[in-house]
């Protein structure tokens, strides 16, 4: 059965970077099959390669090995590793980029930047840090270790070599805190724009679970007050808000972009107000 | 033998929709063939859908299923269908992107803008509604049919599972009619720029076939006159004509880009005016 | 085995045009593993495509079929190609696209742009023009060789046929100079700018061959100087210099855009000075 790999990196496409990773790949798994999740991660942007990562993998059949190469550190001493968890496997530099795969206690801050702090793995979860030279490519460039050692390790791991022919057993990751709405003085829910899909769909941080099941709601962006939660995005007023395919709520502009109409950008603001009683 | 599955969507390559698709197919079919068109159909535009999809499909072998996820009515009560014709099957929102795939009497209209009807099927193809939610994904969010419904149905419709399996025979569509030229009262004919590509080539809807053997034309569009068809893009004047690789007569710019150089637009006139006797 | 066809081309990917190629290769070989190089080849220019080509193929296993669609000539009587090198097959037309496959004597030149001329091919190449029509699909367009020509021929090709099967065998090809770094009076060494990828990083023709390897260097470009080599993307001051992932020296802005930065193009010159003695 042949094995599938995906890719989620900021290489772009008008390069030949992401075709020269498949060639190394296939140099060595002939089977793989390659599949794109996407190269258009804003340039060194983790924290949006984490995010988008995790709009796609859950979708994959078990045993898919998720790539990751969005790398503002490569060639300096941070680290590549693997992650194996019940469902995936994922190869990454050790720089937030699977912050949203390893469970975290939430954190409710004010703060729209995160910074990387080390969480320890779960127990369903194993992961090494990479570091035999032997299953990567020679030689290896100080520039492009999405070619030279992540490209071979995952090719690697898809012959189903055991995870510690890569290296240590490591227990802990850096990852980004997943940002989460936190409630104001006057019991509203504040959340923010965590991603902009190219649709100008706005996604915020509030999830469905946070929305309570028989509240009326009131969502703000800037002066802009929308007064009910649609279902699709073809129906309700021309700003509507919505839960979207990821369970995130979403603000849309009917048949338009929402972020150009907003001049919205990530970070931004989204309140939540309830109205009545549950 | 592994099947292959075409994407034709307004997606994007940005996020990580297209790839959600492709786990949920790979998930049911691990040996699917898996094969883009185009992601970057104009937001919506199921018309743009149509077209293009009509210059890719007739090249690939039979049996080919072809995904189409252009579906502003998504999560509506528009209908999602399978058409099977003797080439392909299609799995597409049932709001006209199969509008050149079904043979339709022509409509000679001076409208740049159309409308869909009800359009009966001929005999050699067949359709289904698809209504069989045991054969979508569970649950089914109401803003990404795409992944929940199309996916899987082009998945198990690889399987070869019959065609009623996913609900109940439909015998019409709703298509758009396909723009044809139509006769001005000077005897000229006059078409419409229906697609423009990405060299900045103008595609009308003048097809080989409407153009007379033996008569000479002069192709006016504004109030520019090209005087004569040329074979290549490398021969003829500056500004040239020809029929392109999809049968259908183009404006092009030698070595450089129509559309910038004569600011047009999709819907434009395009006037033919035929000299001489035939 | 599945053959692995690549494609470097300057289609884009918002036309079907690239989806055409592909069906009509699996129409022939539904087997083949088809991996895009690149779409994004600015319109028309062999050059840039030939370097793109060079940053892949390399990294693909052996046998691999790379076919190259960047044709302004279509449907003139420039030639079509298969080039065999111990490595690799090369599906191209014959217009300067392989230059950087075949070995050449090198040009140190002071002039940016580059013409074509006649290359004798080395003893372990081989190369047939392309005339056997019977192995194309039936009609040509006369301005789409990639989907009629091009495509079937690398498909029959990852079919094993006998080279010869498709034409005629020739023994040279022609090719642009591959651009070289020239000495100038004061003994400094200038090189340009060959290619700027999608990060801003500008590639230039100095490898990393040319530079003494005991000496220290002082790259400028217009007023600006940067006084090392820095290892990685992440070291160094704001402006740095380094050796890139295929072996060129490269200009880059740390965590940023060095074009934007610089106002750099394509075709500008880099000085390289020597300091102190090797």
């Amino acid at each position: 059965m042949s094995a599938i790999i995906t890719f989620t990196t900021d290489l772009g496409l008008s390069d030949a970077y992401v075709a020269a990773m498949k060639g190394a790949i296939l140099g060595i798994n002939p089977e793989a099959k390659l599949i794109d999740i996407s190269h258009s991660i804003h340039p060194q942007n983790t924290l949006q390669a984490a995010f988008v990562l995790n709009t796609a993998y859950p979708f994959f059949p078990k045993r898919t090995i998720h790539l990751i190469v969005v790398d503002p550190g490569v060639g300096t001493r941070r680290r590549a590793v693997i992650l194996r968890t019940p469902s995936a496997d994922f190869v990454a530099p050790d720089n937030g980029v699977l912050s949203y795969v390893v469970p975290q206690s939430p954190v409710k801050t004010n703060k729209a930047k995160a910074s990387l702090r080390q969480v320890e793995l779960p127990t369903e979860m194993k992961a090494v840090s990479i570091t035999n030279s032997r299953l990567w490519r020679s030689p290896v460039s100080s520039t492009f270790h999405g070619r030279d050692i992540f490209a071979p390790v995952a090719a690697n791991l898809s012959l189903s070599l055991p995870l510690t022919d890569f290296g240590k057993t490591i227990t802990s990751l850096n990852l980004f805190p997943v940002s989460r709405p936190y409630q104001a003085a006057d019991g509203s829910l504040i959340g923010r724009i965590i991603h902009i899909d190219s649709f100008g769909n706005l996604i915020t941080n509030i999830k469905s679970l946070d929305l309570p099941r028989r509240n009326k709601v009131i969502i703000r962006f800037g002066n802009q007050s929308i007064f009910r939660l649609s279902r699709t995005y073809a129906e309700g007023k021309e700003l509507l808000a919505l839960i979207g395919s990821s369970n995130y709520l979403e603000i849309a502009l009917k048949g338009s972009n929402a972020q150009t109409f907003l001049k919205a950008e990530i970070g931004d603001k989204v309140k939540l107000r309830l109205v009545g009683k549950e």
